[in-house]
């Protein structure tokens, strides 16, 4: 990263909405924009807010488009990054569609894309808490749970370009009874959902006051607040969620034998270090052998950042 | 492998028995030998019967240990193949043993050591039934329950050399009552107890009258001769454990992105096909997303040589 000229262009493309950041040679941020996605609008209508929060960004940075080197994108969905295609991305409506050429063609700029869960532990590898180390998981917590890996130095994203469903591993099976997976027992809206409906059937909590009304939709700052004011009936259910999310990173670990396990998203990013605590405590009485007690957990450094640093590093580097 | 002295050595040192196997260009095994382990006796009887269990397989071969090119060993624990020496294994009593070395002393050859379910994956891989993937994971069901993990066309063996400890994973988590893994829940060992217990305390099976008067201590052998004769009590065991083995498999590929299972092992190899079906049905119930489910489970094909075959592969490739 010696070349002056290295500003780049990240892009984190959500379901909810598209962060676009410029990343100078440092992976600071030093310009930001930010727009509501609206999937159901339409391929067309999403790539324009892509390319509309793009050059606000580097508007806001005082720069030129020429100024940028590259753009990268992180998406939801398997993402073939050598075809710059996504494959499928649901919450948009998108199958096979070729957003890095589309992107490029708009903006006259190399574009790479990849899943969105690859960038953000991307990210948290080259600049964050997985720094320095060969291997490592990023565990990202909110709506659902997804996990990427880093194997020698590269992203691994396997043979069908799915890797890291670890929202999507078993915890809990039963022959007769069928399964529960982690993201169904231990995502944010597992988390909310079952609040609410302990709330609803009488038991008492904050939530009922804090939740803005809105007891159906209990979002990650509300959880935290209600942690922070010792809520037994949320400090319960978190706590719970937190030994879960232990043990599925206790059976990657114990599988891939890790030395590093970055933690983060949104639940994640509003809880702190005392989830992060808890889920650790989880780890070390599950892995196995003990010496991968010795594998870090840590939290994101990055956080909400994540995403817009690590898709610029998909083409800084 | 054009080149005509590539007979190597394969070596299989496990808990109960050494066995060893001269292995030609074509990955066939033209002679064999095979002794007793005796663990207990320490490390220098077991280094003297692997060295005596090697040259009277070279002998049988009609060879000079001279016609040998080189010798591979898979071992049990955690082994660093870049120093050649046994991290740690339980079994025989070794710490840090340098075993490379020491046979290379003995019969004056090249000596290459790994991990055992890393060699029979290597096999399998190789020669075997995971032929032509660049990924696969080699599942091993037997006393115990271990995997070996190939990417990239390499052995993945992790920052601390334990990958692939899937028996130790949890398939059934729970908060308050604890866990509870793959291997105390579907190894042959965990089998055979669940078995015997159920004998003992009244249940009906034939079992009591074939398991030779030792139901304490039923083999392989045993219960898939009891299932094969529609042992309602074995049937249903059995078939459980495969579900929990098709769990656990789910949850790795569901992790990994890969395209090709080979499952074997002492269990696999008595039971047969019967048993690998068992598996696909329930790793198909499982594994997300959907198009995972073209991910390969396949018996090993290998057998019981995976491990004189896979360890001869890796010195001769």
């Amino acid at each position: 990263m010696k070349n002056k000229c290295c500003n780049c262009l990240g892009i984190d493309l959500g379901g909810t909405k598209i962060q676009a950041g410029v990343v100078d040679c440092n992976a600071g941020v030093v310009a930001r924009g930010r727009v509501k996605t609206r999937g159901i609008e339409g391929s067309s209508a999403v790539v324009g807010r892509v390319i509309e929060v793009a050059r606000s960004a580097v508007e806001q940075a005082g720069m030129l488009m020429s100024d940028i080197k590259a753009v990268g994108i992180g998406a939801p969905g398997p993402v073939d990054h050598r075809t710059g295609r996504v494959v499928r991305a649901p919450n948009l409506g998108w199958r096979d569609f070729p957003l890095a050429q589309t992107i490029e063609d708009a903006l006259g700029l190399r574009v790479v894309i990849d899943n969105d869960v690859n960038v953000g532990t991307w990210g948290e590898y080259k600049m964050g808490a997985a720094r320095g180390f060969d291997d490592c998981v990023g565990v990202f917590v909110g709506t659902g749970i997804g996990a990427g890996f880093v194997i020698n130095g590269q992203l691994f994203r396997g043979h069908f370009l799915t890797a890291g469903e670890i929202g999507h591993t078993t915890i809990h099976a039963d022959a007769h009874l069928g399964r529960r997976t982690l993201e169904n027992t231990a995502s944010r809206v597992a988390i909310a959902n079952l609040l609410a409906q302990l709330a609803r059937s009488g038991h008492e909590t904050v939530l009922t006051e804090i939740a803005e009304g809105d007891i159906g939709a209990i979002r990650s700052k509300t959880i935290a607040k209600a942690f922070a004011m010792n809520d037994p009936l949320t400090i319960g259910v978190v706590n719970k969620a937190a030994y879960y999310i232990g043990v599925a990173i206790a059976n990657v670990v114990t599988l891939m034998s890790l030395p590093c396990v970055v933690v983060g998203g949104g639940l994640v990013t509003a809880m702190g270090g005392v989830f992060v605590d808890e889920i650790r405590r989880a780890f070390n009485a599950n892995v196995f052998p003990s010496e991968l007690q010795s594998c870090q957990i840590v939290g994101s450094t990055l956080g909400d950042d994540a995403g817009i640093i690590g898709a610029a590093l998909l083409v800084s580097g």
